[in-house]
């Protein structure tokens, strides 16, 4: 990994993408999320080197996305169970597929997400849980918390001056 | 970007990881969402090397998330304004904040969401815009379209299978 870490940085969302990864990453939990549990299952369905593949389950597992189990003896192998950590990604995933329907789309529709019981198909959205109300950049606001640094501070309060900028020029 | 390209893929996920490019990207577009649009903006908030920066932008705006505008002659100078598409990115950055403020908790939180009417801390859930039921890999089913390939039919019915195993074994 040649990335710069974010870990340092006081925002969860820098935090979240440090504590993934990479791409990959995102594309086994993706498959995961979808029942597949076994090595060869990613692999076949990633077209990722195997070397790789160990690399980021090894990861994954190590973050606390991911529980290894051994589910045969002889040759030993391994399975990978997602975690209540790593199923609770799955809204991200859920984004990224909502945002690539809308905004990537092709001639024709390869891949969508239904739901289960009626099979119709879902169009998603980001709400707050309290209100129901959807969640946009305008109607959100950044807060700092008591351990927020010097830094982060300041940034919220750019941000704030930004905004106020923004609104007054809308 | 030595990354295999996902672009191939059936999958609208795997395309917008593809179309973002990489971790700076989304930090990039974290930061326009909260209302930043100038590189030296950027540059200070993410603490990321000018050319890292201006290669990010400069892919960030051919795949349509920036518009560039000119708004000083002398020198020339530029801000990223988000497009529509951009703006759409949210809900993926709102995920991933509510994914790393539960699962990779500090002692002390430094940031949170906010409801800007009220300054109540948001809780996000993704949630089906149609009949508002929450999202979740158990009630939620991927259906291939008419473009789909032989591939990504095969995958598809692989899925269904691991689920219905799945259902079984719980």
């Amino acid at each position: 990994m040649q990335r710069t870490s974010f870990e340092s940085q006081d925002c969860p969302a820098a935090r979240a993408l440090d504590s993934v990864g990479d791409w990959w990453s995102i594309l086994i939990l993706r498959d995961a999320l979808q029942g597949m549990k076994r090595f060869d299952e990613f692999e076949r369905s990633l077209g990722i080197g195997s070397n790789t593949l160990t690399r980021r389950l090894k990861h994954l597992v190590s973050e606390g996305l991911f529980e290894r189990r051994q589910y045969e003896d002889r040759p030993p192998r391994y399975e990978y169970l997602l975690t209540p950590k790593g199923r609770d990604f799955y809204p991200v995933v859920v984004a990224l597929f909502t945002w690539g329907s809308r905004h990537l789309p092709r001639d024709e529709v390869a891949l969508r997400l239904g739901d289960r019981a009626t099979g119709k198909e879902r169009r998603t959205v980001v709400v707050d849980a309290r209100t129901g109300e959807r969640v946009t950049p305008d109607n959100t606001v950044l807060m700092p918390g008591p351990a927020a640094t010097a830094g982060t501070r300041r940034r919220v309060e750019l941000i704030r001056a930004l905004q106020q900028e923004h609104i007054k020029s809308s």
